[in-house]
């Protein structure tokens, strides 16, 4: 993409009232538009990060054996009535509307209900079982206050995947599954080192949910951290009993700030018993089908990685989930030079690596001051004076280190198949 | 994918309640759930005809020089008072909410107003026009009757595109591009043939807009068409006056019923002026920015190709946007013929053909139900039979010929690019 077809405009200073880093950068940088409080629209740059990020968690959601699925926003409220979360006293993060006709309907902030219901129709038999199905759907919560940017808005894409399955045992065997599912998912998106598996609260339905917590400065929670064995606590639950059943060592543990990128959740068969969701088992019997859900904040998770990884320069991007591969940017007015640069641009767009190229009239200190707040993995730059040194000048984004190389180098320097 | 992966359950019945031909169709092959009247969730085969449609439509609009994003749901309120839309009594079909904190907002049927604001930021001057952005959004409309399935449903997917340019010569030619890029939108969809532009009423904006209609039984819509010509104009607009404008000559019009699948609109500089959207022009001078909207119905376009094309037997998919290209069907118990459909479903599924494999222990007859029911391009057979006759037999889903292939003849006989 050419800078000058790209829609973007980048802003100084992050609106007055934006509170959190990362609302501010991607504000600044022009990923993201502020709306009103906790409610970002998402510009060509940042639906572009979030596109790859939910292309990464579709990934493994599909090796899990997960069918992709969009239920709705408009929910029934007798569904939620039936589980006693309709009240705003019991869930207090609902929005709720009217038909025409006068009738209450909710707009979903989380699809237990209706996919539990939904599956009266498509489970009768354990043959039909287990079932596994998932969604990116967008999720709106009213929030009271809403002051960590992304990290918490009112309005968010989710990657919410529920389980149905026949018995504790076969709960528990893809429950496992999920978790090294959702490890090995943030280790793609480049929070791998830093994000570990958390005993957290369970609610009613389960002594406890796991969260999988990244540690970084600005995260909301607090966990207590076994760096050896990779396992955290929640301050929320921490407590010698859940030290024990965890296996960590006390001594060892670290109490530091962490943000949740995901979470896991058991609700055994109360949800089915009270929506009545059965089927008949082999021996003829009737039974409720145990439930499980697993959710990922997708837009949440762009602003932790900004969180994590952001610089006083701007935005950082992993590889994996950058909206750009290359900033290439061609420097001075001669002919040669330009002509090199659209070379290059020519040569990255037919190796399929994802470039921006920064054909604009401008000084290098406001292209190179770009690249960095853009955060692209790799800056690239085009001059008389990196052809005189024999090539073009290559870059990281968090190095300093310029090195020169030749255009046909840079399908094998920087190709990343998931950027194909 | 093995249909004993896939997620679905056929019905033999669609719900009581059910009037339009188009959901009744969806629900019975498993493509769509319904939830509550007007409100359908896609299940996997609907979503992936959706993501289909998407793909054409999105290639479409990137040619455009349109810039993907995705704007907010939720809506303030003093936008769309500036433009006095927010009054129920001018804009019957508001689903609307409340912030906890008391304040209202609005659940978003369209954008043309939240864009405009935001374009505030991006348009000071004439160098920064023209700006085309697009979304894929869902869409909330609080219908009073939702009985044409997902032809008007309360809540869909749409296209919506927004274009702001510089002069009302800028934005024609844009407009007349678009139209362009429109028909073979619905041709590539597989609505081509019949699919014409339509006048139809401008409201307070502009004399005219747009429509795109096509000539289905149920549609919702009366238009009188010049086939020749390849122009139609709706019946509400319908009189001499337009007649001689269209340049149709009114003795050949067709009165026939058709179904919208999209519109553009001209809004002019009215809502720039509104909501304070002005550049500056290159001699100095503050104007208002032309505004356009380009919107195709997604969930609805699924409806239609249903309508148009569906027979007794049931759904049939134009290969462009079907959810797999083939389906096939393994016969009887011979090792000699499994081992050749599981032959055959490899070879498919390594060329990138999309194959859904019914491995079942059904009934022929069962197996041939589904295929015609889910309305997959090609049915693809392989028994003991076929096998004595030299290969597998292959049939067109709307065709009674069927044919004897070799398995390595398929990915010529059958790839389809845009299904890569």
């Amino acid at each position: 993409m050419r800078r000058s077809q790209l829609f973007i405009k980048t802003r100084k200073e992050a609106p007055a009232d934006e509170e959190s880093k990362n609302a501010q950068l991607l504000i600044r940088a022009g990923f993201i538009y502020k709306d009103s409080a906790g409610v970002y629209a998402l510009l060509p740059m940042g639906l572009a990060v979030i596109e790859n990020i939910k292309r990464i968690v579709r990934h493994e959601m599909n090796k899990q054996g997960g069918n992709e699925l969009l239920m709705t926003s408009l929910q029934r409220k007798e569904l939620w009535e039936h589980t006693d979360r309709w009240d705003d006293a019991k869930v207090d993060i609902w929005f709720k509307s009217h038909l025409a006709n006068g009738s209450e309907v909710g707009l979903a902030w989380s699809h237990e209900e209706p996919i539990s219901d939904m599956m009266r129709e498509f489970i009768a038999s354990y043959r039909d079982l287990p079932a596994y199905v998932y969604q990116f759907q967008t999720k709106l919560r009213n929030e009271v206050r809403a002051k960590s940017g992304v990290m918490r808005s009112r309005e968010f894409i989710m990657k919410d995947l529920y389980s149905f399955t026949r018995s504790d045992e076969e709960h528990q065997k893809f429950y496992d599954s999920m978790t090294q599912a959702y490890l090995r998912i943030f280790k793609e998106i480049g929070l791998g080192g830093d994000t570990y598996l958390t005993y957290a609260s369970g609610g009613a339905f389960t002594q406890f949910s796991h969260e999988f917590q990244t540690v970084t400065g600005n995260g909301e929670d607090t966990i207590y951290l076994d760096r050896e064995k990779g396992i955290a606590i929640n301050e929320e639950v921490m407590s010698d009993e859940v030290v024990a059943q965890a296996g960590v060592n006390r001594d060892k543990l670290d109490k530091v700030q962490a943000a949740e990128v995901g979470n896991i959740f058991s609700f055994g068969t109360h949800k089915s018993e009270q929506l009545g969701l059965y089927f008949t088992d082999e021996d003829g019997s009737q039974k409720p089908a145990v439930l499980g859900s697993y959710g990922i904040g997708v837009t949440r998770l762009m602003g932790v990685v900004t969180e994590h990884f952001a610089d006083d320069k701007g935005l950082v991007w992993p590889e994996n989930i950058a909206p750009y591969m290359v900033y290439l940017a061609g420097l001075g007015d001669s002919e040669a030079a330009r002509q090199a640069a659209d070379a290059a641009y020519d040569y990255l767009t037919e190796n399929h690596i994802k470039v921006l190229y920064d054909d604009r009239d401008e000084r290098p200190g406001e292209k190179f001051a770009d690249a960095d707040l853009f955060g692209i993995p790799y800056r690239l730059v085009v001059s008389d004076k990196s052809l005189a040194a024999g090539g073009l000048e290559l870059k990281k984004r968090a190095s300093t280190e310029v090195e020169i190389v030749q255009k046909d180098q840079l399908a094998n320097r920087l190709k990343n198949p998931l950027q194909a």
